[in-house]
């Protein structure tokens, strides 16, 4: 199959991140396809540090500091090389969306919650690229770790 | 790849079906999956004949009849057997999830229109079923042939 010559995953850095990230990189793989991993945060100044007594905000070189490390982990341990994150602060919708008709992808793999999943936002990014994307979206049925 | 076991994949008849139909032909066969095809008509008593002086309401057997017909030619030329077909009366995204759900489908693929696309309806369908869907959803953005 080579239905796809560049895939662009977004993750969210949930718990079933992976489940995504697995399927993108197995089509991916079938297709020969390029693979692309984008990790939007929509307001870094809301993370703060968990180890200090005072609310410390982080600046955003660190915030992206933090979240590239967390995500290279799950990356590379399913053998894809740390080097295809890119992390990004805005809305997720248009961030996605302007990152995949920049760099021409030609499907993007999100994950989408079921109807009574509560991570309302996730499902409302998967609806959101859906509709604004001009490739083809692939959501990713997740299957949710804590209820 | 075997991510998928049995693709459901909607088809609207219109003129870019080819390209939705093509898309879920060639990701069952590289995973080896079935492939079931479904096409939902709304209302069939809205169609009529063509040949008539009169308006004549067909019944919706020979509605059946017509666009399991027409859908057949299509089918056929892309090498998959007609038999796979279902033809369904009454609300597309209802009739779509209901048969994923009954068949254990683990893929549905769909038609979607782009944000300058006039077929809202289908941007509609492609909506509603990522929304309802409990397996994963591939939005296939088709190319407009007439805008």
């Amino acid at each position: 199959m080579s239905m796809y010559r560049k895939v662009l995953v977004a993750v969210d850095l949930s718990d079933e991140s992976e489940q995504v990230l697995r399927a993108a990189a197995e089509i991916a793989a079938a297709n020969e396809a390029e693979i692309l991993i984008l990790h939007v945060t929509d307001n870094p100044v809301t993370l703060y540090s968990q180890w200090s007594d005072y609310v410390v905000p982080y600046s955003e070189d660190k915030i992206r500091e933090l979240l590239f490390s967390k995500l290279a982990d799950l990356v590379e341990s399913l053998g894809l090389n740390k080097s295809l994150i890119t992390i990004d602060f805005g809305r997720a919708i248009d961030l996605i969306v302007d990152k995949a008709d920049k760099e021409e992808c030609d499907l993007i793999v999100v994950g989408s919650h079921g109807r009574h999943g509560v991570k309302l936002l996730l499902g409302s990014t998967a609806n959101g690229v859906l509709h604004h994307a001009s490739c083809d979206v692939l959501a990713i049925r997740v299957r949710e770790t804590i209820e």
